[in-house]
């Protein structure tokens, strides 16, 4: 079928009879080769992370202990997954009715394969996070157990089992965008509706999986520790705590649930945004320029699994160390195969190689610039800890201002790359040359992808093998060991929220540069110009700064709403003096009955502020004004985000940085008022700062669907 | 002199020789009637603020200790305000220099007017907030007497002290720019460097004095408490706290001067910003419209006037009562007189009197907004006393959440007011009228600014009269009282706080058309677009965020850093057991010199990176990406001190909530919990956010001085 539309290429380049038939020839040879290249690495890649997941999975599932608590774990877990994607799922059934009678009434576009394409968007979208979930949940009870035998062993464990999320995630991205293109794309009129369609599915389902799990992870984990900790004094994950299967369950269905679908989501929407990118470039490189997002997409999986098999430990070595240098083996992989991709498929354009090479840069410098504001070996975490030894007040302000220091060099990497990824894609000489540079920049960064993921996922998989381990009484070799692979786990989310910022904010350009070509095809005038001086856009821009910070606090607020209800329950069961002496089993059911339901109630009204912003200020004052919300919006996002991940990680890490046994160690003053730091972190780090991901992503294709609306 | 400047209105309008004389005279009588009521109507303010000041200077100065510890607390203002000043002076003279230098070497305007103008706001508002600064030290004293006689005494001592300030302070900004106006503005082309020379030096001033004295009085407020109140656990204000003095210094040196010269600023440069206007549309209004904002100012004065003797308390009232009472009476005035001055000088076109009004509706509405969000009466509040019920973390994350949503209400208004008062001006048929409505309605809203002032110095002076009165051991009904007008205060602040940042919004529009205008003039093309979907715009923008955020954490670095050298202090004083058992008299004088010298070395390096950011913007970026930065920064500006100023505010009225008895009282674990959520929001709301209403206006001065490095 795909094959078909490339036709226009054959017409666009060649005028004899003779020489067409050659070259049409040659090209679908070509096209052919590249399309199966694609789907045979991507399926690949599934192979090898089905077999890295069965290692995983049929490796020992340890004690009776630890097997039960896992089983409530995973079966809290799927109650949660089955009633919020029941809920999302209902969401995205009445909008994908709404986006048809949209595109019918204004008649703007072809209604079926954009609601279709919305659809699709949202399965895989789902399916993302779902199987994040699945392989995290069957992972984190053979790391405890494996932990029995050592730091290697259970690191091994733990990071096959993220890989294996990973790289099917990334997979599905790749597999998902080839099959809509191959389907959908043989007319080019479908192009706007099939990025409209399929990636606004995509971070439609990752903001309320994101919203919904990080509520859940967070409330549950602050609710435990408020009542367990502070008030009853039972250690972090005992299990006459009621809430600490919830706060168990919460690691699966909100670090690695949300944290899936929102990457899927990147990696979905920058591939789609690029290939409607290469159509416009269609005179210039032929479908090579169409198809050269997936091929990198597919180099970038095979340099990340090159990577991930490149890890190993030796045991005294911090296992941050291997990780970091399986990062460098995909980095300096991933720039290789670029040079040959743009050699092979983009006319060996150095320019555009650059801008890769710029996009690759940018990774590596979000990964030093997390580690140094959130990693204790550093000056940041250190001057908190310093703060931390006159109280919970000097704790916090020293880390609030050092999270908000931290922005400064996580925007200015950012400034820098897009003028110099956008300069070089000019240098290039092709036509939109600037906007293509951007691209290649965040193709570069993206070809990492897998390798990230599976160091993010490593994160909660080791946390809840901590939670386990002590649940189930492990002895305190196998608790350590966990101990020092959780705080590994804690740089490593960091970094991933770095590079998930770093890589929407490249990708920035792109989505804006979506949403006005399409303001400008439905107006049939060119749209080119945002200008902040006119006042309704100056207002415009001045409420997407707003919607940041509303949603900022909607999210914080969502979770303490949630954890009172369950600080209530838990005190609650702890009048049973049966439950505190140990004798009675606490109805931990009962509280994740409780945070589902807080968390899903939660969710919708961060998330309905994304959509009554845009319609508002579409309607009230038009496109132009939305597209500096737009632009603003994505700014402020990106700061805060930054600050929120940064201020939660660098929290966490100084407390822990404590309990090793600096500064008088676990119960001294200093280490209670690290503990206040790191809970005010919690929502920070995993609820509002990664929803703010999404949020940005989710208001770019928002504003592109909603576009008829604004004129 | 003044007069003669009025011939080109004469040129522009008639033609024939008979008609002409007659109407310039007509308009010359106009014109020296409108000179002679501003500068009467100043100088009136300035003889009814002395007669006040009298009064509160010849009132009951208290028992010895009263006295004694005033005493030191003149001394330690005294000694701070020199080496502030001098401070900051010599930065003035060496900005001066530089200015010089730059207009001369660039050509780009009269290098004297700038400088001279410069040094000319520089001096005005250094002496507003010296002024301030005197006046309190003395109403300090004689608030604590007077308590001893009785609420309604201690308030109406600390108001009049208050209004005397307020109403000097705006009298001078009136008297100043009347004056620069009189000396220079007879050759119009002049007009564009008395603006960037005078604005630029008041905020110049008011940016380091605000920052100097915000980090001053946080930095001896923390550490006073932290060691004090926790671990010593002594109460506030005991005079056995070798820092004590310096935290009471700290009330007069930081709000007092420091809101003094940002308040002083605004209304000097919005005065200045419409007279420009004014000149720009002296074909329709001729002189009337350039003395306008003058007249409508010297209005608002006696508008004041009538509110601040309207003040009365009876026995059982919320004093907050009368006070808003107060500001009903300068509201309704000044909405009276704005009719008539409208119908007078503007040919009484009502569009621009309902701009005007759009003006003081704001004001209204940002007191209310900032009630509703800070005082104990309404839910934000009382959701945080709740929230401190578990801990300190919930305490905290509670009130971040709703500073977070207070900025919701906040920027809608600021949103609909700019909307209304630019289409009601382009209603008015006026040219330019879009922004002479904006700049109608920042009038409008400054016409309470003496009201305001008085209500804002009110809280610094009776916070300082009730340290003064624990720490000479009054009575407790005498401190009783003044607890209760303390909190009244701390709401009166938060209230002038929001109002400064209303009415810097609503004066945006304006500087930034005067920066348009700049840049217009000096290439000689007409400057109107400010595109940000273009990517070196985009990158300016976005870096006009980031300066926010890093100005928000050097400040409040600034303050943690100089409060762990008084922490090191006063630990070591308390080693002395004479000082604890209060046999010997701590060190009070070199705690103050700690804080002094702390205070002064850390606000360089924020007042720097305001300097700083424009020049590599412009330099690298060029103009319209200033322009962008300068917006941006603005918006997220107003947002980040709207929400650090209201947080602070709400932390520190749950905590005087929770001391009225209630949750448990003083020393209960939810008091525990709302003391370190007071601490964190000291700096916010009286360093950082503060800092950022002055960050703001600087922004827009200093662009406009540097305009022509940006070409």
């Amino acid at each position: 079928m795909g094959l078909v539309q490339f036709r226009p290429l054959f017409w666009g380049e060649i005028r004899g009879e003779a020489v067409v038939f050659r070259q049409e020839m040659v090209l679908q040879v070509f096209f052919m080769f590249e399309i199966a290249f694609v789907l045979l690495s991507g399926l690949f890649s599934l192979v090898v992370a089905g077999s890295l997941a069965y290692s995983v999975w049929k490796g020992d599932g340890g004690n009776d202990k630890i097997a039960e608590v896992a089983g409530f774990i995973r079966e809290g877990a799927y109650g949660f997954m089955r009633r919020q994607y029941s809920t999302i799922l209902g969401m995205v059934a009445v909008m994908a009715v709404a986006l048809f009678a949209l595109f019918t009434f204004l008649g703007s576009g072809n209604a079926a394969v954009a609601s279709v394409s919305f659809v699709v968007g949202a399965i895989f979208s789902a399916a993302a996070g779902i199987i994040s979930m699945l392989i995290a949940v069957h992972s984190n009870s053979r790391t405890a157990a494996a932990a029995e035998r050592g730091l290697p062993r259970a690191l091994i464990t733990a990071f096959r089992g993220g890989s294996s999320a990973g790289l099917i995630l990334v997979s599905l991205a790749l597999l998902g965008v080839t099959f809509m293109y191959l389907v959908f794309g043989q007319d080019p009129n479908n192009t706007p509706f099939i990025i409209v369609g399929y990636a606004f599915g995509a971070s439609f389902v990752a903001l309320f999986a994101q919203l919904g799990g990080g509520m859940y992870t967070k409330a549950a984990d602050v609710g435990a520790d408020l009542v367990g900790k502070i008030e009853a004094n039972i250690p972090e994950d005992d299990p006459r705590n009621p809430a600490v299967v919830a706060d168990l369950v919460g690691d699966n269905v909100g670090d690695c649930a949300g944290r899936g679908a929102d990457l899927f989501e990147s990696t979905a929407a920058e591939n789609i945004g690029a290939m409607i990118l290469g159509v416009a470039l269609f005179p210039v490189f032929g479908a090579q320029g169409v198809l050269f997002p997936l091929v990198a997409g597919s180099l970038g999986l095979i340099a990340s699994l090159a990577g991930i098999f490149s890890v190993r430990v030796s045991g005294p070595e911090n296992p941050m160390e291997s990780l970091n240098r399986g990062f460098w083996v995909v980095s300096v992989l991933s720039a290789v195969f670029l040079y040959f991709a743009t050699s092979w498929l983009l006319g060996g354009n150095v320019w555009l190689f650059a801008a890769g090479l710029v996009g690759i840069a940018t990774a590596i410098a979000f990964v030093y610039i997390t580690e140094h504001y959130t990693e204790h070996r550093f000056r940041p975490v250190r001057r908190i800890v310093e703060g931390s030894r006159t109280g919970a007040a000097t704790n916090f302000l020293s880390g609030f201002a050092l999270a908000l220091e931290s922005t400064g060099p996580t925007l200015l990497v950012i400034s820098v790359s897009l003028l110099a990824a956008y300069r070089l894609g000019v240098m290039s000489g092709v036509p939109s040359g600037g906007l293509f540079g951007t691209a290649m920049a965040t193709m570069g960064m993206l070809m990492s992808a897998a390798y990230v993921l599976a160091m993010d996922m490593f994160g909660p998989i080791t946390d809840n093998a901590a939670g386990i381990a002590q649940f189930s009484g492990a002895k305190k070799s196998t608790r350590d060991v966990l101990d020092r692979l959780d705080s590994v786990g804690n740089t490593t989310k960091a970094l991933t929220k770095g590079y998930a910022i770093g890589s929407a904010s490249l990708a920035a350009f792109l989505l804006f540069s979506a949403y006005m070509s399409e303001v400008s095809r439905l107006t049939g005038k060119a749209f080119t110009v945002v200008n902040i001086a006119d006042i309704d856009v100056f207002v415009g821009a001045a409420l997407g700064a707003l919607l940041v910070m509303l949603f900022t606090s909607r999210a914080i607020r969502g979770v303490s709403k949630t954890a009172e209800f369950i600080i209530a329950e838990v005190r609650d069961q702890f009048r049973d003096k049966g439950i505190m002496s140990g004798k009675k089993k606490p109805d931990y059911a009962k509280c994740v009955d409780i945070t589902t339901q807080g968390a899903l109630r939660n969710m919708v009204i961060p998330g309905l502020l994304v959509l009554i912003f845009p319609i508002i200020v579409g309607v009230l004052l038009k496109a132009e004004a939305v597209a500096a919300m737009l632009m603003v919006g994505t700014i402020v996002g990106i700061l805060f985000a930054t600050f929120l991940n940064n201020a939660g990680g660098a929290w966490d890490n100084a407390k822990k940085y404590i309990e090793e046994g600096y500064e008088g160690g676990k119960g001294s003053e200093t280490h209670k008022a690290a503990v206040i730091g790191d809970t005010i972190g919690d929502p920070f780090k995993d609820t509002a700062g990664p929803s703010i991901h999404v949020l940005i992503k989710l208001l770019a294709t928002i504003t592109l669907v909603l576009a008829p609306l604004f004129l």
